[in-house]
């Protein structure tokens, strides 16, 4: 298990991460801002879909919701089998440096968050997130989903834009930092992070806005939407890790994605992703809702864990171990776990039940391998069929299988 | 230790404490809005001040204070001298259920809170926290500490007001709850309830204020002040302790205060005040102070102790244990004898890291005095001389011998 080279990479590829400088410097049209995005993009979340993968519900739904969007045509049973041909192309968010919430898809005309890492120059993105409910990103297509993503992606982009521009960046990370000393684990928990974001716009908004009932709408939806914040969490993580790629010999992971058919890692030595069957996932449902309502895990929100965020925090969000219907002691459980399979801990973000210990920081596809413990994940649950949106939440293992096939690659 | 009589009364001001639904439900004037208060009147923190008790300087400089903002003279000397004798009355702001936090006094034209337990119908009233550093309720009459309070007395206030009006009344104990599954404490720690407060009210903010530059300076002081919600939650805490008042036979605490001369607790058995000399408070010293440097302890904040906030909640709020030198250990220490020393937990108010446990609720005279345990509380430490402001924060434990005196009192 020690190899010094990898040992030295891995530290290298440990302080890179650590040194980044997450900033939100705007919000932007997809199809504006990203380089490389070309207009029929369709960005989906996780690794690359094969040919016959299958797409799962929320995908499909999502991928519909676009073309409906983009205004491509009025009918949703029509966009959804456009969607699936050329010119549309069907890509990785991740071959951009952009993320995809959940099912959700970035098309042209998509706002999202540009973050740019201070350090690196790095810019990165994703999507603003809708909230709770029937939401795009579950696939809802239905026409109060599709009115708040055109209410999103126009006079709240655009309000939201100029507040950012009269504050001038928001630095990303103290806000993580200080959202750890309120119960947030900085994955599925984003209640404090949240509200502290809205508190660090509110008065450029206030001052910026075309008027005051636009202001006023904007700050109700910041001050309802207590997820608000996991996109910008999810671009600042990217453009941390996006540091660490490349780093010859690491096996430290700098990504955990599904795609709603596989699930995928990389290290930050090797550029491919490395796959396994989707894991199951366990955790308490919402009221009336059961285990074989679930869809497959989908999203690159676990992009979080690999930062020394959501699993690896949750010793310090024991109301979020409550809600996935677990306890205290098995929240600790999982933070003792992953300190097992992790290269350090955080210089920052720090658990104050540990009396503020930094969160296990640096999954190392090696310790993993070698201990045999299948790092932990946060996420949602949500519903199979389209549109039907969140009905719990838990946690679920990455496949040792991962690990091993992405150890190998590096030889 | 047993009483029959008493068992009943305390279950009886238990019950009628955790019935309490208290909403703020307007910014006013303290000279119009809080009734029997008379045009010369100063209310203080604490039990009532005896002649021959010593005026801490806080206090001293809060009188000053209240008289260069009554606009009687632009002399701080003057002032301060004016304020010992008539007309003035220095009065405990209990006398009017009215609360000081800190060496803060109200006088007539100052902004004050308006709370109403939606239950008893009765009100109950606090200033608005000034924010950390050169504060008046530290006794600063600093032409910066005298400008911000014209400001937040005239401008602030009435665009609070005036989004009150338009949102409608805010409850404040889901707030309070929320907050405890956040970090805060409910006393020392405000972070986590200041954000939801400013959540709740910002979009009617946005909406009712004069202009948009007015909307941001209040959004921005909102944003910046960690401790804003500390005096909404002491006159709700008020407001659910006077449904208590009066129970015959009840041993239950319904205040614990300080005057920066005397610790008082009153019981809901008794309309008296049980004094003691002021307790040591123990803690941590900001960057350059020291032990030698504090000043005595004053205000009504520790109101919150006797709903089950504060030291009670400490096991919920390790990043607070942290900020007043303790550990976690500690924290969950003051929690387990808290436990030890109360009637029942808190229905409503929860730990999360107890695995979602009631908070202790209601401190018993009578256990205190059974287990010798002296309860503990939480408080800022300020700075001996009037101005200089917060220089620590710790905890102290209130002395058995109030306790002793109020079973005394009840036979």
């Amino acid at each position: 298990m020690t190899s010094m080279p990898t040992d030295r990479a891995n530290q290298d590829a440990l302080a890179a991460i650590a040194a980044a400088r997450p900033l939100l410097v705007a919000v932007g049209r997809a199809g504006d801002v990203i380089p490389g995005f070309a207009a029929h993009d369709l960005l989906h979340a996780g690794p690359p879909l094969a040919a016959d993968d299958a797409r799962c519900g929320a995908l499909r739904g999502a991928i519909a919701g676009a073309l409906l969007l983009e205004g491509v045509t009025d009918d949703p049973q029509r966009a959804a089998a456009l969607g699936e041909a050329a010119p549309w192309r069907l890509r990785s968010a991740d071959s951009c440096s952009a993320l995809g919430t959940f099912g959700g898809v970035i098309s042209a005309s998509s706002a999202v968050f540009v973050v740019e890492n201070a350090t690196t120059g790095v810019r990165t993105f994703s999507a603003i997130n809708e909230g709770r409910g029937a939401a795009l990103r579950y696939g809802s297509t239905a026409p109060e989903s599709l009115a708040r993503m055109r209410w999103l992606d126009g006079e709240f982009a655009s309000t939201l834009g100029a507040a950012l521009r009269e504050r001038g960046p928001i630095e990303i990370f103290p806000l993580v930092e200080q959202a750890l000393q309120m119960g947030d684990d900085g994955h599925s928990r984003q209640k404090a992070a949240s509200a502290l974001f809205m508190g660090a716009l509110a008065p450029a908004l206030a001052m910026t806005a075309s008027d005051a009932q636009v202001a006023a709408r904007a700050l109700a939806f910041l001050a309802e939407n207590d997820f608000f914040f996991l996109p910008i969490g999810m671009a600042a993580a990217k453009g941390a890790m996006r540091a660490a790629e490349g780093t010859a010999g690491a096996s430290l992971v700098t990504a955990i994605a599904f795609n709603g058919a596989r699930c995928g890692i990389r290290i930050a030595g090797d550029a491919r992703w490395h796959l396994a069957a989707l894991p199951p996932i366990e955790g308490a449902y919402f009221r009336g809702r059961e285990a074989r309502d679930a869809g497959p895990v989908i999203g690159d929100s676990e992009i979080m864990e690999t930062l020394g965020l959501g699993a690896c925090a949750m010793a310090g969000a024991p109301a979020l171990a409550r809600y996935v219907g677990g306890s205290v002691a098995q929240a600790n459980a999982f933070t003792d776990q992953m300190y097992a399979v992790t290269l350090g801990e955080h210089p920052r973000f720090r658990i104050p039940a540990l009396d503020g210990r930094g969160t296990p920081f640096g999954i190392d596809a090696r310790k993993v391998v070698a201990t045999g413990i299948a790092p932990v994940f946060n996420t949602g649950i949500a519903h199979r069929e389209p549109g039907v949106g969140q009905i719990g939440a838990g946690y679920g293992r990455v496949p040792l299988e991962c690990f091993r096939s992405a150890l190998a690659a590096l030889g």
